[in-house]
């Protein structure tokens, strides 16, 4: 088998780290895994087990990697590992899409895929420059959900909004913009609610594309996390719809 | 001055890093802030200046400390910090409170201040084991929301409760709970949203508490990350209202 590099954006393969992230794999995109690694010092109990057994039945053959495992995970303790390719997705044009533009932090993606999937959006737009998708603390922090979506990489809004000119746009502002409550309101679908990033937030001009939408705060803050924005508004998006 | 220490638990001191906490720092506790910590090379520019002449006023000294800047924010660039001195807060009790039990994330502790803060809800019960407080990694990560808000450590729950055992308890479960939506609409006052660890969510007798509560989601996800639920939580709990 040939050497597993340390994670790299220009590889054509990434690393899902932990039992969770390898179950969705497993579950979403057998077809991608390529090799279970596994710390054999540690590794025992049933997960590692029924993962062992279900990679075995998808000829996905095993090995003990403890170094890659310990490389690539940093800080946390990680017992096992599938090694996939990387894909290219298409959003479903029928469904609400979350758009995220030039979010950095791979934390805070991943964070945001796992809350879209909750609440039942499973098309998410990045507009580049953004943090790499494939990077395996991304797809840990989404406790794999990334596998179970369809994720898409544009390098400008304008090529987007192309792809998906009919869906009606809530930019998601600080200022000057319908709350929240009153925007979910409208019951328009497809919808696409449009995120900033974590520092700049949205340019100015995205007020225009659609009916900007606000979280209301207090002036105590600066701003909400841009993870737990999203969380807010696809929830309130969503509760109780059937998208 | 004496020798600024890494920073650990176990001293009386720690430090705001950035300019938003050393604001909110200045704002909210002047009293605390003993030193102004610059990097020289790098500070220039109205924010720095501004903080530098504030600090001046309150009879803060300042100092070139590069060194202890790198030290202490680690990956990040930060070119000022202020040294402040712990405290001890009480919460109010006529105030709605948020209970945070036993989280062991500091990232996931600062960022749902923030968006605590940023929804009114001021009055926040930590139980141990828990993230440190005054962390510097936590008070960035909250953008000094920390210094803004009364913050209070119990060693159990029992003992939260024996100070305040008058709120409405709504611990926020995974199962068997009302809907967020509904548990809502209430509208007692005080209440206490109740929160539980990262992985292990709150043990199973805080459903007896009081009005268990879930946030609804698919089951394609095994669970909300901590600071998203409490964001939606208080979110879905105080707007419209004027707590």
């Amino acid at each position: 088998m040939p050497k597993l590099e340390a994670y790299d954006k220009s590889l054509p393969y990434s690393y899902a780290l932990g039992m969770y992230p390898c179950q969705t794999l497993l579950d979403s995109r057998p077809g991608i895994a390529s090799r279970l690694l596994l710390d054999e010092t540690a590794a025992r109990g049933e997960g590692i087990d029924g993962l062992r057994s279900r990679c075995a039945e998808l000829g996905i053959r095993h090995e003990a990697a403890a170094r890659v495992l310990r490389r690539e995970s940093k800080k946390h303790n990680c017992y096992a590992a599938l090694v996939f390719d990387k894909y290219v997705d298409t959003l479903c044009a029928e469904a609400s899409h979350v758009v995220l533009h030039q979010l950095s932090d791979a934390g805070n993606m991943g964070t945001i895929l796992r809350a879209c999937l909750g609440f039942g959006v499973k098309d998410i737009a990045i507009i580049r420059p953004a943090a790499d998708l494939f990077e395996p603390h991304l797809i840990r922090a989404s406790m794999g959900a990334a596998f179970a979506m369809r994720v898409a990489m544009y390098d400008a809004f304008e090529e987007y909004r192309a792809a998906y000119p009919n869906h009606a746009l809530y930019p998601f502002m600080l200022e000057g913009a319908t709350p929240l409550s009153e925007a979910a309101l409208s019951g328009v679908k497809p919808y696409a609610l449009v995120f900033g990033n974590e520092g700049r937030g949205l340019p100015p001009d995205f007020a225009r594309l659609g009916q900007a939408v606000v979280i209301p705060h207090s002036g105590a803050i600066d701003s909400l996390n841009v993870a737990v924005a999203v969380g807010i508004g696809v929830y309130v998006f969503t509760q109780g719809r059937s998208d």
